[in-house]
This record gives structure tokens, sequence and C-alpha cells, in this order.
């Protein structure tokens, strides 16, 4: 017999989720004890409770980061696996609804009809631009294929992996310059790991065309805000979409509430949803108690 | 020897891609003449200079709507062809654009924002949601296309044709109602004719559920404006994204710039521009010289 424990601010969604899947020799719980040894659940409040669970042997994060987990001080004697291949959807609605923002005009169209003008500017077209990932994992995939779907050219950063043919061209390597010559749209699903600490930087911005917007759904530790702040006040970068930060939520004294063109979104790009994320964990689990390998398993040092 | 006028906002640019086609047999102008056997350009230009081409024998309309040609009092003694095959891209980028403004709550969101409030409160997706077509020509199609790459369920409402193979569920006939049950989105790209003038009427908007959006990228002579208001006033609609209307410019004091929820895009969802419309006039022109059949014609009768 397994014994689950859920720590979720979704947890009676997910045990109904779990339950209705009626997987064998597992009892669900709400509670840390001694005969724990999976828990489903949100990485922030799992770290609390690592102590408290001797027989721990595998977590399953209902987030894609896990960095409250990737502490160097914390154990890491057991399995950690994060969701993923559920938010490429989610992703590619939220950053191509605010390309197509863009290029439409939608928000100076919505200004003109307040002030009841007929406004027959021209909008733009992404057919024909082109995008740059900053990552392409499974969410930088299927942005990848919204992007081709709409006409666009992809260009990819990895570290050496090339695994995606929807990206036409891809980088990899220290200088970005290359990357980011000639992008009307850079993308950033980094994960946030010592190695993608403020990879977009000054150096990186001042690349970039100044018809350039920038996005970034991922992790707001890759971004060197100051310099992002600065690139926009000098009007070297046309603008940026921004649902992560350093510090969230955004303190109210925070230089990009008075920023012009940036557009903040508080966090909500791809929120983790019960019925997306427990088939990940019933997927697992079935994996697990019949000794096939688990999926989405969290390289501690690497960090995703 | 041909003889193509060219009649056009857009004349220079037409003149210079047709130009660098090198047609053969074929001399270029932009004033009426007895020589005239070919047109290329607006319907509303060329309808005033009709009874000034004796010669006359085809015309290539640069827009898809060729109402101003198709005047009972007007000659028919040339072959007509549209433009078509073009605007699926630029309408899939209209349509999906405000469908993910609707659901990603851009507008509330940038209102949050302009109040320096962090605003988690949770979008909504396209993902799983069920779009009716109105009208599954290619426009129809390129749609479909869209709203199968984001998970939707698409319903399509055609007088008899079931080409398309992105529509999950086809619907005929003079009963719209099966149809409109359950759609979170309706969307219209009929063409103007006298079978679709009013389709959108009280009976169809009553039959829509009230949490759906109603898109019109295709012609305003489609919906009953003044049921439109009264449904959208009176919340048993939850909103509409207007590109087109019975009179346009949007006279002043029409009801629907003081109508809740309505967004007003002034006729710009897919404007034709001649790097997309010069290759259809030099595919015909090519197919005409040769004997082969012109593509995009249309039956006067019909309407498109």
């Amino acid at each position: 017999m397994h014994r689950l424990l859920i720590l979720s601010k979704h947890a009676a969604a997910y045990r109904g989720l779990v339950d209705a899947a009626n997987l064998p020799d597992l009892e669900t719980g709400s509670e840390p004890s001694a005969d724990v040894d999976v828990v489903l659940g949100e990485p922030s409040l799992i770290r609390q409770v690592l102590p408290s669970l001797p027989s721990l042997r595998w977590v399953q994060s209902t987030w894609a980061g896990v960095e409250p987990l990737l502490d160097p001080a914390l154990r890491r004697d057991y399995t950690l696996t994060n969701a993923r291949g559920v938010f490429g959807g989610l992703m590619s609605e939220y950053v191509f609804g605010y390309l197509i923002a863009h290029e439409r005009l939608i928000f100076d169209k919505r200004a003109a009809q307040q002030a009841g003008r007929w406004d027959p500017t021209p909008p733009g077209t992404l057919r024909g631009k082109q995008i740059g990932l900053l990552g392409v994992g499974s969410i930088g995939a299927a942005l990848a294929r919204t992007a081709k779907h709409f006409g666009m050219r992809v260009k990819g950063y990895t570290r050496a992996s090339e695994d995606c043919a929807d990206v036409d061209q891809y980088f990899h390597g220290d200088d970005l310059t290359p990357f980011a010559a000639d992008l009307d749209y850079l993308v950033s699903v980094m994960p946030n790991t010592s190695a993608t600490r403020h990879l977009v930087d000054a150096t990186l911005l001042a690349a970039l065309p100044a018809r350039a917007v920038f996005v970034n759904p991922g992790r707001g530790t890759v971004v060197d805000e100051a310099a992002l702040a600065d690139a926009l006040q000098s009007g070297r970068l046309a603008g940026a979409v921004l649902d992560v930060f350093q510090q969230e939520p955004l303190p109210g004294d925070h230089v990009f509430w008075g920023t012009p063109n940036v557009i903040i979104t508080s966090h909500t790009a791809a929120l983790s949803v019960p019925a997306d994320i427990a088939p990940v964990f019933i997927d697992n689990y079935t994996r697990w108690i019949t000794g096939a390998g688990l999926r989405y398993q969290v390289d501690f040092e690497r960090g995703y």
C-alpha cells in the first residue's frame, strides 16, 4: 500500500480526480505522516513538510517550476517530477494573443472607439515576422508550432538540443547577438537556473531591433529588470509583455509600473489546473508501481 | 495584345507588381479606353467606368466582396473574378486575437495595470470551447484550422457544402437554432447576398447562450443591428466584435458606439494588399491567355 499526501490550494479537486481514477494500492491523505511515500502538490508547500516525511520516495510537482525544492540545503533523496507537456496550449494562447494585440493595435483601436472615432489605421500581421524562442522544451515547441501556423519564421536558442522541427534556425553558446538580430519578437520560456539568470541583459536587449517586443511568460530571474526598463524608457525596444518578475507580486514602487509600453499580466500566463495536472500524476503513478520510468524527472543539479 | 486598366487606390503598387511579372501580350494603363479588355481593381471604382469599356471581357476584383458590381441594372457581359484564398491568414489573426483577448481578459488586465494593481484573476482558455462558423469557404476553412490548432470544437453552417475536414459538425437549412445552441463564439464570414441578409437576427441571437460572443469580420448586411444591440444591452449576449456594418464608416449617432461589450474595429480585419492580390491576377491572367479556366469566378445571380 502507498500513501499519497496532497498539498495544494486545489487539494479537494486533486483528491476528487485521483480518487476517481481508482489507482491500485493507494491511500490519499492531507496531513504529513511517517508512512507518506508519495506527494502531489505545489513546491512551495511541499518544501515546508520535507523534514516530516521519513518514507518519502517521489514528489510530483503541480507546477513546471520547482525552485523551492532546489535549495541545496534541502534533502534530495527522492525522485522529483514536474508538470510538463500541459502548458504549451495555454502558453500559446498567451503569447500569440499579445503578439496579435500588438500587430493589430488592439489597445489603440479600443481607445479610438472610446473616443467615438472610426479608425481605419491598417493593422500589421504576424505573417513573415520573425520570433526568437529562448528555450525550446515542450513549451517552446508548442510556441514554435503556433508561430509556423501563423506564417512566422522561428529562431530557437537552446543549450544544445535541436529536437523541434518547427524551429527554422538554432543558436547555442554564449553570444546571443546573432540570435537576437532581426527578431520582431523575443520570447523567454527558460527555467530559473543559475545558467539562465539575467540571460536577457543589456547586451542581448541592445542586439534586438528597436521594433522588437520582448515577451516573458517564463521566469522573472531570466531578466535584468533594470536593463529592460532602461531599453524601454529610451525607446531602444518597442515593448514588453511581462508575466513574471524577480519579485511577485510586483512591488508597488517597481519601475515597471511607470515604464511605457510594458504590459503586466500578474503571473497568469499558464496556471496549473487540476484537470490538466492530475492526469500527469495518474500516468506517472501507474508507471511507478509497474516499475516503468517516471516521466518529467527533474535533475536537481541542472534545475529542470 | 491585351489592354489592362488598373483602378485602385494602390494602383502604383499593382502596376509595379504586374509589370515586374512581364506578362505576355499585355499593356497596362490607368484610364478607360475603347480597347481595354481586362480590369484589375476595386469594385466601387470599376462600377463607375463599366459603360466606358466596350471591349471589356474580364474583371479581377481586388476585394473578396463584389457587391458594387452585382446591381442588376449593370452589365454582366464579362467574366468577374474576386480575391479569394488570400484572406484566411489575416482573418485568423483577427478572429483569434479577439477571442484570446476575451478569454484572457486583456482589457481588464490592462485596466488593473493602469490602476497599479497586481491582478491574478485566472484567465479562460480557448481549449474545449465551441466555435460556430457562419460560412465555410476559404476564409471559414482557415478559421476552422486555427480553431482546431487551439483545441476548439468547430460547428459549421453552410448552404450545402461539407468540404472542410476541420469542421466537426455541419448544419444547413432555415433553422439555425441547433447550430447556435451551446456556442461560445459565433463568427460570420458570409458574403453579402439576398440569402444572407439579416441571417443573424433576433431568433438566432436568442438561441445563443448568454456567455457567447459574436464576431463579424464578414459583411454588415448579414446582421440585424437593432436585434444585436438589443441582445447586448439586455445581457442576453456577452459581447460582439464588429469589423463591418450596414453603413460604413459607422455613423456617429449609431447605437453601437454606446452599446456595452461591443468592440468596433473599423473594417480593418483583412485589408487587401497588393502583395497578396497581384499574384491572384497574375495567375489568372496566365490561365486566361492559355485558355485555362479562371479561378474564383463570381456567379452574378448567387452573388459570390
